[in-house]
């Protein structure tokens, strides 16, 4: 169905609804196979967000990405351009946050922030959803707010990584805010931000997974502090990892 | 001292420590002399920043303003469109967060965001310092970062109210941020975000007020929820509350 159709929107809410009537579950979660602390690395944002985190701990952060190899870093955008720097020639790749953690800034400007990110050099883009206008039932103008920013991500070879604050959703509204991610050309569905109620569940990654099917990534973050977390969110589903723990996590492969 | 001076970041660092070694604390904070609710409805930023609100949660907050009187309505910059048409002709002023809650988003972004929203009908702007840039005593990035969002809202009209988040600040870091957005130009410093580990305090209100003299504005915001609260601050030097809890304020004044 095109999405110029006017019953688009109304299609994605009754898809949406439809996925969680029909959602029995994840079954029984198991953990994923154990693999070595190298091949986990390459699941791994390692990720610095804090408001006071200073250019020194960025670089830190950058130092331990390269050290460990992570697949890449996740900073907020003021310091993707000494991530860049930081980072140049470890096959690390640089994310920037946009439109974080609230998702309630304007369209426009989170286009402009991926923009500038992606100038920067960042090659992925972690943006937060327009959590009220999904909540508030607009589908059309959560697609328009996601397929913008996509645009600019892509034009500049970046990937775009959807956060939809699943703890702040019903699971019709996280289905609808799949279904709508992929539609507008996300590259990832993301967890949380990390910043609100509540961080990565096992569920919620096997219900993202389910309905985003397997060629789109899932990227679970929040919250995610052990070698066991980790291993239960990839069983479940993710194929990224968002975490400040990573190194500790890493720690805990035995293999 | 012209900021162009090499000295000039280093004199902000020093100044803020000899002002926090001289303090000697607000003495005995006094409540302001009690007002009636039309009186105090005018210090009052009505106030929903929450990821979740939908476009109906923020037209109801902006007809709580119009009906109570309040200074102004605080919302998320893609709801400064709504609010400029639910408000217009009211009196109450359309307030817009850029960089909000961490302030860690990119200096050129946070000038678009305030750009868009002056343009879609914002009168003040409440900005995010870069707390970490503070931290790591890059007192002229924090200046830049400041001036540069100064300069789009005073070209079109808005105020500038400058957010320091206090709670994550020593009192020299506070002091130094207070001197370095009187000298970047902005017209009001502002305690909290109301996302971090802490909202505002008296003791920090009387000491921006403090630094900042008679002539800027100071908000208090994070954690008001009692005509009391309202009070204390105002008694410590606040000229503007934000809140979310506006109308129970109001509620408890008993002229």
């Amino acid at each position: 169905m095109n999405r110029k159709d006017t019953r688009w929107a109304e299609e994605m809410l009754e898809r949406g609804q439809a996925v969680a009537n029909a959602w029995a579950g994840p079954g029984e979660l198991a953990a994923a196979q154990p693999m070595s602390p190298r091949d986990l690395a390459g699941y791994i944002d390692h990720t610095l967000l804090k408001a006071d985190a200073t250019p020194g701990a960025i670089a830190q952060l950058c130092a331990e990405a390269a050290e460990s190899h992570f697949a890449s870093v996740c900073v907020n955008s003021s310091q993707v351009a000494l991530c860049a720097r930081e980072l140049a020639g470890t096959g690390v790749a640089v994310g920037s946050t946009v439109g974080f953690p609230l998702g309630a800034m304007v369209t426009a400007a989170k286009v402009a922030e991926a923009r500038l990110a992606v100038e920067a050099g960042a090659n992925e883009i972690d943006m937060v959803m327009a959590i009220g206008l999904l909540k508030a039932g607009l589908v059309d103008e959560v697609y328009g707010d996601i397929a913008a920013v996509a645009e600019v991500c892509h034009a500049g070879g970046a990937r775009l990584k959807v956060i939809i604050e699943a703890c702040l959703l019903t699971d019709a509204e996280k289905a609808t805010a799949c279904l709508t991610l992929v539609a507008a050309g996300a590259d990832y569905a993301k967890t949380s931000t990390g910043f609100s109620s509540g961080g990565a569940t096992a569920t919620d990654v096997a219900l993202m997974r389910h309905v985003v099917g397997p060629d789109l990534g899932v990227k679970a973050a929040g919250g995610i502090r052990t070698y066991a977390d980790a291993m239960t969110m990839i069983g479940a589903g993710a194929t990224r990892i968002g975490a400040s723990a990573g190194r500790h996590i890493l720690a805990g492969a035995s293999l």
